[in-house]
């Protein structure tokens, strides 16, 4: 089946949705997105996607071309047109298409829309059976990191040293402590058993599966942290794992070529993972 | 006339000129992009902007697809084309089309190759008899930026504020220090008469005009010094100015609502400015 595209309202054959090379995406990086994942067919956790779009977007100055309506609408009709029943829902907005010129352009441009799903095997992904390694690598990326641009040569190349690596994922080292993973959130279990992760700043995305996890970890009694840890802090921990709106919980079980624990996915890992899961299920 | 652009390949009007959503450049910020001017028709130092270019390209790992030879042809194509007498002609390289994923594609993946002109008034620009107001911003850019990739937000929110504030150029400051402008290299002339610019590293743009213009005031003379000047000695100066491959040199007047001197183009700016139109109008 040829899939299908959106761009700017309409819906069309992915190989001839395209834009103009005068579009402020593909010229300065002026632009934001979101990835929502689809489980049996449905959107997970789509309303804190939405949320952290329209956000993204007024910090940038961008005005949110749709409504939540029109957003859960586009995205819907895509899944159905597609068919899709486990994978990604991609949404791009961009300042539009102007002459080139760094400044905004005039009052009324109109944004460009562009949206497209991935089928992805989210609910028997054999990664999360023998757990990901990882590398870490310097955080190059700029300083507002809580905004989701696409202006994403860092962490292209951060996950590409990772691939090198023979490694899924990088999570990225600034100042000593870990920010956050290429396209992920970075946790660690210690070996007191407490689960920490960086809290919320410019350094980081406030990441949609992140912050359902900590809220699930919360309810289930869990020992939670956030505060900033260190790469020797992540290679001596219990435990690893990165969250994703496509990875949901993975497991860590390698960093820099060295084995975590005994080298499998970890309790609290596989515990957050199925709890995950079943949030996942449950909530659109 | 109606302009006419060229991608991959195709001379078409820049109308039609598009490229896919899954363009890299589009969803990743995964390429890079030169600017060099026009001057009676012909390119200037354009065989600087051709090497950084390649440079560029060599940092973040996408093969050249063009040799010198054949990227001097797309742009004299494209002057002739377009009957560009002065303005620039923009190239962009992104590392090509591929399923979106962090990770490089395929090796052999064709690269995506799109340029255009721009009609531009360099010689007769009224900013330069008035001079130009600038503004200091955060630099907020990622950490790489003597690569000069399409990963533009920063400085497209940096030239914005110039834009509101009803300046020309931002100049960027980073612990206490300016950067550089958001398109340009930015320079200070001392009480003392000594030019002053920051030095190249990885926190700057190695400027192709910068360059030049180093070498002409060497040339003729004037004392210059490479290292880091800071906002207070920038608000003290006797001059700034600054430079870009469409500013050539352009004095600098005001910074933060406060003048420059006497509020009138500096000597030394003037002087730059005329010495670096002679040295365009011979180099090719």
């Amino acid at each position: 089946m040829s899939r299908t595209a959106y761009v700017n309202g309409e819906y069309l054959p992915l190989d001839q949705a395209r834009v103009p090379v005068m579009d402020r995406g593909f010229l300065f990086a002026d632009g934001i997105y979101e990835v929502a994942a689809v489980l049996g067919g449905r959107l997970v956790d789509n309303a804190g996607h939405l949320a952290r779009l329209a956000r993204s977007l007024s910090e940038i100055g961008i005005d949110n071309p749709h409504t939540v309506e029109e957003w859960v609408r586009i995205e819907t009709d895509l899944v159905a047109r597609n068919e899709l029943a486990e994978g990604l829902v991609y949404l791009q907005v961009t300042r539009g298409v102007a002459e080139r010129d760094f400044s905004f352009p005039a009052a009324g441009t109109p944004a460009t829309v562009v949206a497209f799903t991935q089928a992805k095997t989210i609910t028997n992904n054999p990664l999360a059976e023998t757990g990901a390694k990882v590398v870490t690598v310097p955080d190059l990326r700029w300083k507002r990191r809580d905004i989701k641009s696409v202006a994403l040569l860092a962490q292209v190349l951060a996950k590409q040293a990772a691939s090198e690596a023979g490694a899924a994922e990088a999570f990225m080292v600034e100042d000593g402590a870990i920010t956050e993973g290429s396209s992920s959130t970075a946790f660690i279990v210690t070996r007191d058993g407490t689960i920490v992760t960086r809290p919320l700043s410019n350094a980081l995305l406030p990441g949609i599966t992140r912050r359902a996890v900590i809220a699930l970890a919360t309810e289930f009694g869990l020992r939670l942290q956030e505060r900033l840890f260190s790469v020797e802090e992540l290679h001596g921990a219990a435990e690893a794992f990165y969250t994703s709106a496509s990875a949901f919980v993975m497991p860590v079980v390698s960093v820099d070529g060295r084995t975590l624990g005994d080298g499998r996915p970890g309790a609290v890992a596989r515990r957050l993972r199925e709890l995950y899961f079943t949030f996942a299920e449950s909530r659109d």
